[in-house]
């Protein structure tokens, strides 16, 4: 089973990075850029737990190690 | 109008950062975990453009900065 999380700075962080390549787009001539944020992305393939055990699962994995709950949000989707 | 850009390694391309997560959830007791793959996920907002133009544009965006397209694909979804 494989699932996609994403990973991304709760509204109100600072993300600098974002900032960075929002001015690197301009830089390049991309006009209209209003704000760009940056996040992560996590493919996961998962053997031997199916539908709410695996949700359950994913979701512990993001708690204690994928994401910093205090800064980042994560959605998880199984598909 | 908002767009999510989502970044990932082509198959075969090797991903030591997703193999340290595999190994560091393993060692935290997660049973089953078969792969991990790290990619990026950028949200733009953009002003004054829609649809297909929008769309070029956005490609055009990860062709020239956000990904490398020899070794990563992308997906652009505009919300």
């Amino acid at each position: 089973m494989k699932a996609r999380i994403v990973v991304t700075l709760k509204n109100g962080v600072l993300d600098p990075q974002g900032k960075a390549i929002e001015g690197a787009l301009g830089h390049l001539g991309f006009d209209g850029v209003g704000s760009v944020r940056q996040g992560k992305v996590f493919d996961v393939e998962l053997h031997g737990t199916v539908g709410e055990t695996a949700q359950a699962q994913l979701d512990a994995m993001c708690d204690k190690l994928l994401a910093n709950p205090v800064i980042e949000n994560y959605t998880v989707e199984i598909a």
